[in-house]
C-alpha cells in the first residue's frame, strides 16, 4: 500500500502548470514538487502503518513470565469469590437472633481456624470462637469482634451497646464474583493486580499475545561503543540503548540490538538474516541519501517494499516504513531518522502504538494536556515538542515545552515526560491550548 | 519513636471524666478509649515511617543493570556535546560568504564521511561533499542539502532560491551541552532516556542507590499455592504476588516472598533469619489478634519495637510498623492487613513512598484528580478509594471510584488506576472535588 496525498494528480498538474522555468531548473523544480507531494501527513503515516500490522499469534505462558504481557483470553472465576462466608474479624460467631431476643452471654462451643473446614453451631444459644479468614459456621450469621466482648475463655459476654446484625463481620460467599463471572477481559496488560487475580483463580499459565521479535539496528562508522574513548570525530552509540529500553518499558522484551559498520556486504547479509526471523526491524539512521547508506538498497534487494517515506512532521521527516512480502513473518521495517530526538519520538509516535495494536492491547496512552506557554510554529508540519508535565491543584495537566531547539538535543529530553503534538494546520498556539500529549514509556 | 495523638493526656483525662459506669463496664470503656487514642492519623503514620527511614547506601553498578535504578551521582558531559560541528545533512559544505559574493558553482575537493577526522577546505571557492554525522570541515560554515543542488559529481551548482547562511545544516560543537555541564542530577530514575545519556558520555558503570533487600511474608494455613486445587475452605495465595510485582514495577528488584504456616517455631526462626539480612520486611496479614497470629510475639522476641499500630484509615486500619534496633540493617517491618485491597493500598500509600525516600528518588507520584461523582463517608477515617482515571478534552483528570464495597473486593480493583485519598475531617464530597490520587505502580 502506497500512501500519498489526496488528489495527487490534480495538485501535481496545478503545480506543474505554474512552472515558469523550463529546462534544467524546471526539471529541478519538478523533482522538488514530486518530493513535496510524496510527503504524507502524520495521520496518513499512522493509518498506513496500522493497515499493515496484523494481530500477533497467541501462546500459553507460565504465569511467572506473564508480567506486562497482553492477556488473550477472558479470565473467569473458577468458583464463587470468596468461596465461602469468610470471617473478617477475630471474634465470635453467633446467631444474631439470639442477641435480638435478649441474649448477652454465649458459651463457647468450639474454635474455627482459617484453613479448616466449615463448622456447624450445635446450640443456637452458644457461639463459636472464630479467626479472621475462617469459614463462618453454619447456624451463625454474624461475627462479633473480640474487642466488643468480654470473655473468660468459656463464656462470652457482649459489651454494652454492641448490636449484632446479620452479615456483620462476614465477607459473603460469591460477593466479589460468582463462579464463571468474567474477571479480566482479553486485551488487558498483566500488571501486578491482574497477576494476583490470575493467581487467585489458579491460572498457573495464561494465554497471552506472543511477544514480537524485534531487532534494533544502528549504522555508521562514526559510532563507537560506550566503553571506548572516542576520537574527536567519533560519538558513542546511544540510540540503540534508548530504543531498546523504551521498548522493554513498553512491555516488549524480545528485543535485540545490532550495530552495522558502513559495509555493503555486511549490510546485505544482515538484512537477509533479519527478515527470516523478525516480526519488526527498527533501523536507527542509515536510510538517508549518504554515499554509505547501504540499507535502502539492501532492503529493496531483500524484497521489502516501501509503504511510505517522508512525513510532514518535525522532527522525523525522513521516517520510512516498509513491509517484506516474502519473509515468513511479513517483517515490518521502520527506518527511524538517526537524530536521537527524532528517533525516540518516532518510536513513541509510531512503533510502540503499532506494537500495542498488534498485541491487542485495549489501552490508549495519549491524553490531552494544556500548553504552558504560547508557541508559534509556521511551517506546515506537525510538530512533536518534548515537554515536562505537571498537574495543578485543579487537576489540570500542563505541558511545558523545552526551549525550542532544532538540533535534536537529547540531553534536555531527559527532563521531559513525553511530547506534545501540535497540528500542522495551525501556526499560533495560545497558552492553555489543549493538545495531545504522548508520554514516554517508563 | 512512638507516634500518638497530640494532647494525649488532655484527651485521655477528659474522656476518663465522662465515664459514667464504674466497675467492669467502666474498665471496658477505659480500654476502648485507650485503643481509640492510640489510633493515629494517616499523616502521623507517614511521618513516623519517614522519620525511621535512612538513606540507602550507594554502589557502583554496570550500566546494563541500571534500568530503573536511582542515580546517586551527578552525570557531567565528558566533552562538548556534540564534540564537533556535526553535519545534519547529506550535502556539500561551503564557505557561505562565497555564495553571498555571487558564487553559484563549487568544485568538489573531497568527501567527508561520518567517523573520519575533520577535513580542511583548501580552496575557499570549492566545496567538500559531506555525509550526515561527519565533522563540518574547517574553512566551511554551512552545509547545503543534496536536494538543493545539482551536481555532475565534480562540480556542484546551487539551485535557484537556495541562500546559504552560516550555521545552516550544522549541529554546533557544545550546543547541546558544554564539557562538564551537569546532564543528570542525583535522584533521577534511570529510564530509557537517562540510560542513553549515560551511554553517550561513556559511563559503563554508574553510582546508584543500593536496591533494598525486601522480603514479603504471608501467613495462614488457609492459603494454598496457585497450582493447588483448593478445598472449599482454602484460598489461593495471591497477596504475595501482587506485592512482589508492584514493588518490582516501582523499581525494586531485590524482593523475595515466603509463606509461613501457622506454626510458632517456624515463625520465630524465620523472623530471626530475616532480620539478619533484610532492609525491609513486609508482612501480609498475621498481626491481628487471632490465636494463631504468632508474628507479633516473634517480632517482639527478636527486638523489633513497634512505632505504631492502628491508623485512622479505611481500608488498612490495623497497619503496624516497627523497627529492629538490633539487626545489622535496622530492618523496618511493615505489617500490612491481610485483606487484599488493604494490603495493596497500604503498600502504595506507605511502603513504596518510604522506599523512594530511602533511595533518594526526586520524584513524586501523587497528583490531584477530580471526584467524578458525589460521595459521602461519615466515619472519622481517611478513606482510600480505588478509582479509574480519565483525562477529559480540557486536560482535567477525573477519578471514578468503584462502587463502594467494604469487603475488600480485589477483583474490581483490576480495572482501577490507583486510589483517591478522602480526608477524615470531611463527610460530603461533591462531584468535582480535587483530591490526591495515588497511582498504582505499573
Amino acid at each position: 500500500m502506497i500512501a500519498t496525498e489526496p488528489n495527487f494528480e490534480k495538485a501535481f498538474s496545478e503545480r506543474l502548470s505554474r512552472l515558469h522555468q523550463p529546462g534544467q531548473h524546471g526539471l529541478a523544480n519538478l523533482f522538488r514538487i514530486l518530493n513535496h507531494l510524496c510527503v504524507i501527513t502524520v495521520e496518513k503515516a499512522q493509518a498506513s502503518i496500522q493497515d499493515n500490522m496484523v494481530p500477533m499469534p497467541r501462546e500459553m505462558v507460565p504465569i511467572e513470565s506473564c508480567l506486562n504481557r497482553v492477556l488473550a483470553e477472558p479470565l473467569l472465576a473458577d468458583r464463587d469469590l470468596p468461596p465461602f462466608n469468610r470471617s473478617t474479624f477475630d471474634g465470635f460467631a453467633i446467631a444474631s437472633q439470639e442477641a435480638v431476643n435478649g441474649g448477652k452471654t454465649f458459651s463457647i462451643e468450639a474454635t474455627a481456624f482459617a484453613g479448616e473446614a466449615e463448622m456447624h453451631l450445635q446450640n443456637s444459644k452458644a457461639c463459636i470462637e472464630i479467626m479472621t479468614g475462617a469459614p463462618v459456621p453454619r447456624g451463625t450469621d454474624c461475627v462479633i469482634k473480640i474487642e466488643d466482648t468480654d470473655t473468660d475463655g468459656a463464656v462470652v459476654q457482649l459489651k454494652d451497646g454492641v448490636i449484632p446484625k446479620p452479615g456483620l463481620g462476614i465477607h459473603p460467599q460469591g460477593s466479589d464474583a460468582q463462579a464463571n463471572h468474567e474477571l479480566l477481559a482479553p486485551g488487558c496488560r498483566m500488571t501486578a493486580k491482574e497477576m494476583a487475580i490470575a493467581a487467585s483463580i489458579g491460572k498457573s499459565e495464561l494465554l497471552v499475545t506472543k511477544d514480537p521479535c524485534i531487532s534494533i539496528v544502528t549504522t555508521g562508522d562514526e559510532l563507537v561503543d560506550i566503553a571506548t574513548h572516542p576520537l574527536p570525530h567519533q560519538i558513542r552509540r546511544s540510540n540503540d540503548l534508548s530504543l531498546l529500553l523504551a521498548l522493554r518499558s513498553a512491555g516488549y522484551q524480545q528485543v535485540e540490538r545490532f550495530h552495522l559498520s558502513d559495509d555493503p556486504e555486511e549490510t546485505e547479509a544482515f538484512v537477509a538474516d533479519a527478515l527470516s526471523e523478525l516480526d519488526i526491524l527498527v533501523l536507527a539512521g542509515g536510510v538517508s541519501k549518504g554515499k554509505k547508506d547501504y540499507l535502502p538498497k539492501a532492503l529493496e534487494n531483500a524484497g521489502v517494499h516501501k509503504a511510505f517515506q517522508w512525513v510532514s512532521q518535525r522532527p522525523g521527516k525522513p521516517l520510512w516504513f516498509g513491509v517484506s512480502d516474502v519473509s515468513p513473518l511479513r517483517t515490518r521495517v521502520f527506518a527511524l531518522p538517526g537524530n536521537p530526538v527524532s528517533c525516540f519520538t518516532c518510536l513513541h509516535r509510531y512503533v510502540i502504538p503499532a506494537l500495542n495494536l498488534s498485541s491487542g492491547l485495549n489501552r490508549e496512552y495519549v491524553f490531552q494536556a494544556l500548553l504552558k506557554k504560547p508557541f508559534r510554529f509556521a511551517p506546515p508540519l506537525t510538530l512533536f515538542l518534548p515537554a515536562t508535565l505537571s498537574i495543578d491543584e485543579t487537576a489540570r495537566s500542563w505541558a511545558t515545552p523545552l526551549p525550542f531547539n532544532t538540533s535534536g538535543d537529547f540531553v534536555s529530553v531527559a527532563g521531559t515526560d513525553g511530547f506534545l503534538e501540535l497540528p500542522a494546520q495551525q501556526t499560533e498556539f495560545e497558552k492553555g491550548t489543549a493538545l495531545p500529549f504522548h508520554p514516554w514509556s517508563v
